[in-house]
């Protein structure tokens, strides 16, 4: 679901339309969900007015298996449009197979990651149904009609319900099938459908503290500052087979493992390496390429093409610095420079593509 | 209480000493409460090995009717430690005047409002006990013993406890001498207390988002946006009470007015203005001063010294804007030169107490 109305952010825009880094939150979440392979169809449920954003968000950041569903009133109503689009066929231009299990989460919680996801499925598989859960952050009471404290909940007893959540299609569909209209307008929480309806009791999963869900302003604050620490947690040093660059890629690397995440690798460009794409897609934004001199702007026109058909420079912008290490016996400075105004000039290039190509140059006798 | 360890926050330091925007979060708690100028004492609860630190923070800070007292092992013994303070000669060097009504606040919810505040002392003064409330976000499960899910409670009847809380003092004080081991290790919520041994129905007081718990890491991401924001949103014009600098003062706050927060003020600084004072202690931390040629530098130095009487530029830095405006028949810009050239010898001195001067010369035939 990313049919709120976001009262509670205190602004106009929705907060799942809402730029975070200059993308729209839904759009991370959205991400998250299409990076797992072995999820089939994404469904997003969206109030009618905000149809078109979202289409033009799923071609702008180029999400794939995604079908947009007109939401309805409440939070209930629109879920039960979304999974409509696997059994009905007026809810979807075309009928999405029925899945086994289907995952429920929100379009403000961008940072669950496919740790949780496959837990909470797992168990979904056995139980029928399954959520993660938080412990409670504050003590939940219970006021008397005349708005003073009725009693405190023991705060261990209790948990926080939050999401992703999945179930067996099938119980969830038939609880939907089967609930009141009071439950779809007044009820906010699936797993009590599943309990109340098809008798199934979720397994609880404890989730890490990144599932929380975007609400107030502050937490747009949060995700800003979040997602902007890991764009610059991560670098990807890739060099070329041949054994003196090799080095390098294991040099580089061990020095600066101590201060960023580094993934190494050694490969050759041209050829279309799985490793390196698997990287690119768990969205690395930070790349360094050590080149022997003769190939290197090949080599980097290379991983520029693998970047653009990523989609991931969309996203933010990708920092790209190409190492030319020129280990010849007669390398001169008039030559190396010749090839810093190629990089130069195709830098300019790339730039509009938003990849931030730097060349440096390493002669070394 | 700032006792907590901050086992959530994933960092050595307890999150109460977390630096925002260079400032430990405490000071920021400390200083909402200290403006507030019918509260009496503030008592700090920290850990033993910490009581030193929060004694720096209180001296580095300026922070005024601070005693700090040790802390328990548990949030409930922090509490009635500090309670202590007001009946008991053993926990503090000299005894607190027993208050009234005694206000319990978190270190790390440093967005309190004397609003708030108010209203939760207003409501304990009438029923004994008040607490701030706020809607929950996530609905509330409960598991059963195997993991799965017993029964979700309707969101909508139940709230998240919050702080500031407010209790006579004889009430809490008795209800903590008299509740159980048990109690103090693994309670958590004074209202309960207040409930369970002096029969005491707080009064819920729904309470603003801002009133939120420091408790992950996104949030000390969220807190520092909140207070860089907060910080840029308000200026403070200040003009002399002359005709011709009134007007202009009256202007220019009309033209800022869309884009910020604009206190306007038309004092003569010599005199020790209370409503300029209380703008400073608002913590405002952008001034314009616009002054008669003639008396210029006096003028900002009268300013540069309320504000470092104020302790506020300890803080953050103080912007302020010096505008000379010279009406006079023979202005010639020599002359004007010559005062920006002691404005500019006079900011670098300003610079080491953290007030920023900058100099506007306007001459004007």
């Amino acid at each position: 679901p990313a049919g709120g109305s976001g009262e509670r952010l205190g602004g106009a825009t929705p907060k799942q339309f809402c730029a975070v880094q200059g993308r729209p939150l839904v759009s991370y979440a959205v991400r998250a969900m299409e990076r797992i392979s072995w999820i089939s169809d994404i469904i997003v449920v969206v109030s009618p007015e905000n149809i078109e954003t979202m289409k033009t968000i799923i071609e702008k950041y180029g999400h794939k298996r995604v079908t947009v569903v007109e939401g309805g009133i409440t939070r209930h109503r629109s879920i039960f449009n979304g999974l409509k689009a696997f059994a009905e066929n007026e809810f979807s231009s075309h009928l999405l197979q029925k899945p086994e299990v289907v995952i429920i989460h929100d379009a403000v919680r961008p940072f669950v990651d496919e740790d949780i996801i496959s837990k909470v499925v797992m168990a979904a598989k056995e139980h029928g149904a399954a959520g993660a859960i938080r412990p409670l952050v504050s003590t939940v009471v219970a006021s008397a009609a005349d708005g003073c404290l009725d009693h405190s909940l023991e705060r261990a007893r209790y948990r926080a319900s939050e999401m992703p959540q999945a179930f067996l299609f099938d119980i969830i569909y038939e609880a939907y099938q089967q609930c009141t209209d009071y439950d779809l307008d007044y009820g906010t929480e699936c797993l009590h459908l599943a309990l109340k309806y098809c008798k199934t009791n979720a397994k609880l999963v404890e989730g890490t503290a990144d599932l929380w869900k975007v609400t107030y302003k502050r937490d747009l604050y949060a995700a800003e500052s979040i997602i902007k620490d890991n764009l610059s947690q991560q670098v990807c040093v890739i060099t070329n087979v041949k054994e003196t660059l090799a080095q390098v890629g294991f040099l580089l690397p061990e020095s600066l493992k101590s201060q960023i995440k580094v993934e190494a690798i050694s490969v050759s460009l041209s050829k279309n390496d799985s490793h390196l794409q698997s990287i690119i897609s768990g969205q690395c934004y930070n790349f360094v390429c050590v080149n022997e001199k003769r190939c290197a702007l090949q080599e980097t026109q290379e991983l520029v093409d693998m970047l653009e058909k990523s989609n991931i420079p969309l996203l933010c912008p990708v920092v790209l610095i190409s190492v030319y290490l020129d280990i010849s016996e007669n390398n001169s400075f008039s030559i190396g420079m010749e090839d810093l105004t190629t990089i130069k000039k195709f830098a300019r290039e790339t730039k509009k593509k938003n990849i931030l190509v730097y060349g440096l140059l390493i002669q070394y006798k």
